[in-house]
C-alpha cells in the first residue's frame, strides 16, 4: 500500500508485457544499478493469458538518473521485452475534475477528503448539468460550471465540457453520481481516466433505477461499483465494489439511503487507488496493486 | 431469533393479509385470552402494497386450546380478516430430503450440522444423479439413492424421484449444489418448499458457470444466493445472500474455491431460517422474521 | 425500519417492563380502540432477565387522543404493568449539539447528512477545544464555539459548556471525535443522550491511541464503536460497531486512514438509530429496533 | 495467491532480513540465472523496523539446481545479506495433527476439506481429551487417540502426546477447539507450528467463555481469531480474523451458534495460508503473502 504523502520523492512504474523469464530481475537490476531503493514491489502473472504485470516504487533520493531522463532510460529495458509502462512520480499532484448532477453525497465526501488533506489532489472544477450543488462548491471554494444538458443539446454541451477541460488539463475525471450517459467521443479523450460510481453490484442491475430493480427482485444485499468508463454502458473495468445488507422492511427509499453510504465509500476507495497509481488496466479488467 | 431447541413446546403462526387496523390486537388478544405467553412477535406492513405480515410464537404450556384444535380455533380470527396463515409447532421435527450431484462441500456442511445436533431435522434420504457422494452418505448413516439422469430420461427420472419422495413425505427439499434443472411439474409438488443454492450474487450471473462469468467480467466480489425454486430459472424468492472479496490474482479455480465457503454458509443460513419457521413467502419475495 | 421523513405524523412508544402475559395485547388494544393504525411493531423478551421490550409506531391521523393528552392516557395502561415508557412524535425535529476536536472526518459527514436533508435534525452549535474546525462550521452556517481546555481548566470549561447548552436545550450531544474525557458530572446532565465514537472495536483497545495498539498487536481487522457515554471510560451501552480489514502492509497511519471511514459510518448509523427513536437502553445494553 | 494443487513442481522461498538495496535483484537474478520462471513474487519492507520480507515462488521445471542442493546454493546469496529463509516445495504434502475436545464444528469442516481434496495435507492423527469425536474420526478413517487430561495429569499427558507426535513427525498441529491450555514446554517443540482458533475477536475477550463476556458487554459484532500458539495465552501472532453481526435478540446460545460458523471459516483460512506457505512470522506478527 503506497502512501504518496509519506514518500514524497518516489518513482512508480506500472508495467505489463508478455510473460518471459528474467523480467523481475531486469527491472530490479536497473533500479539497483542506479542506486534506487525499492519501497514496494508487486508482480503478478496471468498464467492463462501469459501476461506479466508489475508495480514497483522506489525512493529517488540518491538515484543516478534524473527525473526527466528516466522514461527514456527505462525505455532501453522495456523495448526489447515489449513492455508497456507508465511512469509516475509520487510528488506530482494530479488534477481531478468532478462531474455531478443533483445528489451531493459523493461530492461532499470527495470535498471533505480533499479539504482535510487526505488526498494529494487538485480539484480545479466541478461541472454539473444542474445548479443544485453550486452552493456546496462555493462553500469549499471550488469553481463550479453549470452546463445544463438535454437530449438535443448533448453533443454541443459535451463539446463545451471538452473545451473547458482542455483549458484545465485534468489528469482524470470523476463522475460523482453524474446521471448522464457520456458519449464514446467524449470518453475517447480520457481513456481509462474517467471514474464512475454505479449504484448497483455490477453486472446486476445495469442502467437506470437499480435500487428500484433490486427492490423488485427482493435481494438481501445491495451494492455499488466503481469502474472506468468505456463506450459500453456500465461495462468498463471494475476498480472497486462493496455491498450493504438490506431486508424486507426496507422500502426503495431506504435502499437508496443505505446505498448512498456504499456508493460514496466505494468511489472514494477507487479514487484513492487511482491517485496512488495502484491501478493497471488490462483489457476490460483492472489489476489493483494494494 | 427463535431457537427451536430452547423452546420445544411453542406454537408459531405466520400470517399475511390485507392491512387493516386492529390486526395485532386481534391476534395477541386471542393468544392472551387463551393463556398463551408470547415469546416473539414481529410484524411488518408493506405500505406500498397494503399487506400485513406477522410472525408470532408463544409458549404452549398452560395454553387453553389443544394442539389439534388450534388451527380451527384461530380460523375464527383469520377468516373475517382474510388472513392466510401457517401454523407450526416448534416440537415437530421436519423431514428434509437432500439432492446433490458431484460436489460435496454443501453436503458435508449440512450433514455436520445435522449430526452434531445444531439442526432439529431428519434427513431421510440423499438423492443424486452421480454416485460420488455415496460414501459420504454412508459415513453419516443416511440412505443414498443414485438416480442417473440424462436429457432423454429426465422426465422418467423425475417421476422416480417423486415416487421415492411420496413414500418419504419430506417437508422440504434442499438442492445442495444439485446441478440439474428441475421441471415445473416437479416444483409444483413442493411450492416454496425446495431450497436451492446458486453460486452467484443473483440476479448477476444467472445460469451455468457463474464463476467463469464473474472472472470474465473482472468483478471484485463474488456471491451466493439461496432461494426457493420456481419455474423460472434462478428467479425464485431469495432467502439469503452473501459475498466474498476476490482480486486480480484469483483464477477461476480460486474463485470456485472461495465461493464454496460462501455457498455452504448461505445455504445453511437459509435452511436455518426455514427450519425455524422464520420465512414467509409473498409473491416473489421473502419476509424473513429474524 | 422507520423513516421519520416518510411518516411525519406518527407516535412512537418505547416500552420496557417486567415480562407478563397480555402486554402486547394491552398496548395494541389501546391503539386500536383509539383509532390508530400500527405502522411498525417490534417486541422482544429477554428470557434470562424476564424483561419485556417493545417499540410501536402508529399513524396519528384520525387518532382519538390529542398529542398533549397521549402520555397521560397511555399512563393508565402503563402504570399497573410497571411499564417505563418514552413517547416521541415523528414530526418533532430534535436538536443535536456536536463536539469536535481537531479531526474533521466525522464532522464533515454529519454536516453533509444534515445539509442534504438526510437527517431530520437541527444542529444549533458545534463546540470544540480547538479552533481548527471553525472554517468548516462557518461554511455550513453553524455557530461554532471555541472553548479551549486544559487539565487545570477542565472543570470550569465544562461549566461553560453546560451553561451554553442550557441556553440551547439540545435533545442530545454527539462527540464526533472529541478527544477529551467528559466528567461524570457533565454526563449526569445528559444520561444516555451523549453519543460517542470510539476508534476501536470495543472492548478491545480501550482508551487512547487504539490504532497504535492494534498495530502493535498485529490484528487483521480494525473497528469502531459508537456508544452512549457513561461515567466509566469507553464502557457505555454500545449502539453500533463495524470493522475494516487491514494487513501487514498497513502502517499506523494507514490504519488511521482506513479507520476514519469506519468511524464516520458507525457514528452516522448510531445517530440515525437515535434520531429514529429505535434505541432503548436497558442497563448497560441497547435494544435496537430496526 | 499460490495454489499448491495447480503448480505441483514449484519452489517457495520465504525470506526476512535487514533492509538494504539490491535484495530483490539478488534473489530474482539467482532464480533467473538458473533457469527458473517466477510464478509469484511479493515483497514488503517494514519501514519502521527496517526489515525486508519476501515470498517468491518459481517453477522447478528446467531449473538448473536440483532440489537437494537448492538450500545450500541459495545460502550463498542469503549469508552475506543476513537473510533468514525457509525453503518449501509445493509438491511436498505436509502432515497435520489435529487436537479437539468435545465440539465438532471445526473438526467436521477440516475433515471435509481434507477428504474432498481441497487441501493437500495428510492427517495422521486426531488427539482428544474426550471420546466424543471418536465416531467422527472413524467415519473419516483417521486414527483417533483419546488421552484424558486433568489438572494433576496434565504434565504426564502432554508427555504422552509428545511421544505420540514424535512417532508421527507432523509438520504442524491444529487446535480445532481444543479446550486445554498447552504448556510452554509443549509449545517449544512446535514453535509457530501450532495453529489455534480462539472464539473471540482478539485482543477482546481473552481466556475462557468469550461469548458469555460478549453477551454481557452487549457487543453488536462477535469474532474469531486464528493465531500461532505462544507461551502467553491468546497472545500469539494472528493469522486471520473475521466477525459476524449479532443483535439484542441473540442469547448466549445464539452467539455460540453464530460464532461456530465464524470459527470454522477463520481456522480454515488460516490453515489454507499455512499450507500454501504464505505465512511468515516476524516477532509477534504475521506477514501474510496473499
Amino acid at each position: 500500500m503506497t502512501n504518496a504523502l509519506s514518500s514524497p520523492d518516489a518513482a512508480i512504474l506500472l508495467i505489463s508485457c508478455p510473460d518471459q523469464t528474467g523480467l523481475v530481475a531486469a527491472v530490479t537490476d536497473f533500479i539497483f544499478r542506479n542506486g534506487g531503493n525499492i519501497l514496494y514491489l508487486d508482480q503478478h502473472v496471468d498464467q492463462e493469458e501469459g501476461v506479466f504485470f508489475m508495480r514497483v516504487e522506489w525512493a529517488l533520493e540518491g538515484f543516478a538518473i534524473p527525473r526527466a531522463a528516466l522514461a527514456a532510460a527505462f525505455g532501453a529495458i522495456a523495448a526489447p521485452r515489449q513492455m508497456h509502462f507508465e511512469l509516475h512520480f509520487s510528488s506530482d499532484v494530479p488534477k481531478m475534475a468532478v462531474f455531478v448532477s443533483k445528489q451531493g453525497h459523493c461530492l461532499y465526501d470527495i470535498l471533505a477528503r480533499w479539504q482535510s488533506g487526505e488526498w494529494r489532489v487538485e480539484i480545479p472544477v466541478i461541472v454539473s448539468n444542474h445548479p443544485d450543488m453550486e452552493p456546496v462548491a462555493r462553500a469549499f471554494g471550488i469553481p463550479f460550471r453549470h452546463l445544463p444538458i438535454s437530449r438535443e443539446t448533448r453533443r454541443a454541451v459535451e463539446d463545451e465540457q471538452l473545451a473547458l477541460l482542455a483549458g484545465i488539463q485534468p489528469d482524470f475525471i470523476v463522475l460523482a453520481r453524474y446521471m448522464q450517459i457520456v458519449s464514446p467521443e467524449f470518453i475517447a479523450h480520457y481513456p481509462n481516466r474517467i471514474i464512475n460510481i454505479h449504484h448497483s453490484f455490477l453486472p446486476a442491475f445495469i442502467g437506470a433505477k437499480p435500487y428500484h430493480a433490486a427492490y423488485g427482485r427482493g435481494v438481501k444485499i445491495i451494492g455499488a461499483t466503481s469502474h472506468y468508463v468505456t463506450a459500453e454502458l456500465d461495462a468498463g473495468p471494475i476498480i472497486e465494489q462493496d455491498i450493504a445488507r438490506v431486508n424486507h422492511k426496507d422500502t426503495v427509499e431506504e435502499l437508496i439511503r443505505k446505498g448512498k453510504d456504499v456508493e460514496k465509500l466505494v468511489l472514494a476507495r477507487a479514487v484513492t487507488c487511482h491517485l496512488r497509481r495502484e491501478v493497471l488496466v488490462h483489457g476490460n479488467k483492472t489489476i489493483i496493486f494494494n
